[in-house]
């Protein structure tokens, strides 16, 4: 029927897989996705899931046989299993050089300082005693203390692989995963902002407005489109670095640089990421073009569309699974409370902490939205009684 | 997984329903529908579909089996099918009652007079002579002559059904359906309007934003969001009416009110439809809420979402098939010509005059808007070949 329209696969079935499916609607384009099982967040709103292993190679490889070109949900596909798709002619967006960056924070750090980009100090290492050699040369904090920040290289997400310690007494959960330990200055910062870029594979670029971060506990709860208060001058910075970064590492699909923005002002690279991300989950009711949009526009080589915000701010709250069963319970309140209320749930089973959807708000007033975003995500939580 | 989010089934696999499922996974609502095969447009992007024949009564009871509620993606479902549907337990929106004045002309008509709503002067006959005796009573027009419109009462749509014929010369065509046939003063209109209003069974209603549609030969191919010029009060009676009318039917979901804007500046309701409607795609990228997600909520009986307008102006402009085969080829041109426009893609096999799509832009300069969209349908239909 739809002959001339192309297929894109997704591996892993997450919530990411989750959101272009909607953009993939509209665009007449056909979504398959590799998941875990029929139950995963996108294998339950896109037809025919391939049920598979991600890990398994040969898996992969059937899954890409019905695919015009690959994508991904995340960045966690091994680099042997993607050099086996592209060397079997499969074509895979972004491709496994670019997606090294955001696999391998060594990699990355590496490539970061070969660019002149600024990077936090730091060096890779293997021991805890490596590590408290490179603290020693750090200046001590204003307390006197010295401490540092150790990240496993490999297979961090939320937070997770990544550990705050003091100087003279390294931690030695890191080096438990026999993975390289990053391990860096810690950043005297602000507050963290994110700067998303979108490149297609004949190199046309976009750069969104340039958000702030609100993580805790090193998980992304809210983001603030625009950042407020942020000079012209810095958030261009901010762009030209993620249009700088994609265009050099050959990124295909949406980059996401993580910066800080030091107490100074300056902005520092914290991480990578090269998918949509949780920091452009705004973008789908406050751009023109979401991120998930062009995401696909990318990986088709399609022309990209337009980032531009469509409201002064828009706010994005992450709701996380708490005490209540019965989310949808919750939606009487919260929608009749609220009815300029975007919710986007994930349908994943509900789990302490676990990210299970999240909430847009567009408008001037940006205490306004946040205020109602905070509102609904601790009343989904059970935070709150009414 | 999900257990306390519910299953809404539509009957109908068209564009409509294909809609509806962006705005179900926002919600994380599962959709569930009853297909005519699995390459219908919302059978290609709802997982799961049903193959059954809606004309079939045994078909329907067993696709309402698994739904919490069901809808539809049109009017065709025949009452007493309906009322199988109800009396055996299924909770139907909007119901049998209120969907038979979307089904029938002769039923709305009788029913928007016994309302007071302003009405064409009608009368329903079952022959061309009883055609004739009414047209005889109407005042002749300015040229002297006098024309009628004739309508079968059931099964038209985009236009079939309809005839204008010579009053002294009544058309046969309208009476070889075997259906009483309405027969219609002509109304001297400036334009049509349509007010789009949403209701829920515990009666909360919104009102849409009232849209002009610009309609050839039956056929809507633009929608302009808000309607350029109209007056303020003009807007409010049309809002008034179109909420008064869902009320006093007690429709659940969308409800349109097709409207004439007569040459003296009066409303003349000229059809009704009780479904996602072609007269408010533009709500999809130009309203805080869009009609498909107002339609969700309805029928789940959750709290409705705010259909304000978020540009002073939304044109969506319907891509009709034409010559060209490969409409995909077409992105490459009309995506990099106009990096705001939104793309709504059916899914469906191109035939020249079907609707195979829609497009929206939103901005403030209704000229320039339309000129853009009337671009990318022209040149997706091959009118123009750059």
């Amino acid at each position: 029927m739809r002959t001339d329209f192309p297929v894109v696969g997704v591996v892993g079935g997450g919530q990411l897989a989750r959101m272009m499916q909607p953009a993939a609607i509209n665009l007449g384009v056909t979504l398959r996705v590799l998941a875990a099982g029929p139950q995963e967040s996108a294998a339950q709103v896109i037809p025919d899931a391939v049920v598979g292993d991600e890990k398994n190679v040969a898996d992969l490889l059937a899954f890409a046989e019905g695919c015009d070109v690959v994508t991904f949900d995340h960045e966690h596909v091994h680099p042997d299993h993607l050099q086996a798709l592209e060397e079997a002619g499969h074509i895979i967006r972004p491709g496994r050089q670019a997606l090294l960056h955001a696999q391998d924070k060594g990699v990355m750090r590496e490539r970061m300082t070969a660019l002149g980009v600024a990077n936090p100090r730091h060096h890779i290492v293997a021991t805890p005693d490596q590590a408290a050699a490179f603290a020693e040369q750090l200046p001590p904090e204003g307390s006197g203390d010295r401490s540092v920040v150790l990240k496993t290289t490999r297979g961090g997400y939320d937070g997770k692989g990544v550990w705050l310690s003091d100087a003279t007494d390294i931690a030695s959960e890191p080096f438990a995963a026999g993975v390289p330990v990053l391990v860096e200055e810690p950043v005297d910062f602000r507050r963290e902002l994110a700067a998303v870029a979108v490149r297609s594979p004949h190199g046309q670029a976009v750069a969104y407005p340039v958000v702030e971060s609100v993580q805790i506990e090193g998980i992304c709860l809210e983001v603030i489109a625009l950042a407020p208060g942020l000079a012209e001058d810095v958030a261009v910075q901010a762009q030209r670095l993620a249009l700088q970064v994609a265009a050099e590492i050959g990124v295909v699909g949406v980059l996401v640089v993580e910066l800080f923005e030091t107490t100074d002002g300056d902005l520092v690279v914290n991480e990578l990421a090269m998918r949509p991300h949780n920091s452009a989950h705004w973008s789908i009711d406050g751009a023109v073009t979401s991120q998930f949009e062009n995401h696909l526009r990318a990986v088709l080589d399609l022309p990209l569309g337009d980032p531009s915000a469509q409201a002064p701010y828009t706010v994005m709250v992450n709701a996380l699974g708490g005490d209540l069963d019965g989310v949808y319970g919750t939606y009487k309140h919260l929608l009749a409370r609220d009815p300029a209320l975007k919710v986007h749930w994930y349908g994943k089973a509900v789990r302490p902490g676990r990210k299970i959807g999240h909430v847009n708000l567009t408008g001037a007033d940006v205490a306004d939205l946040r205020e109602r975003g905070w509102h609904a995500a601790d009343y989904i939580a059970g935070v709150i009684d009414e």
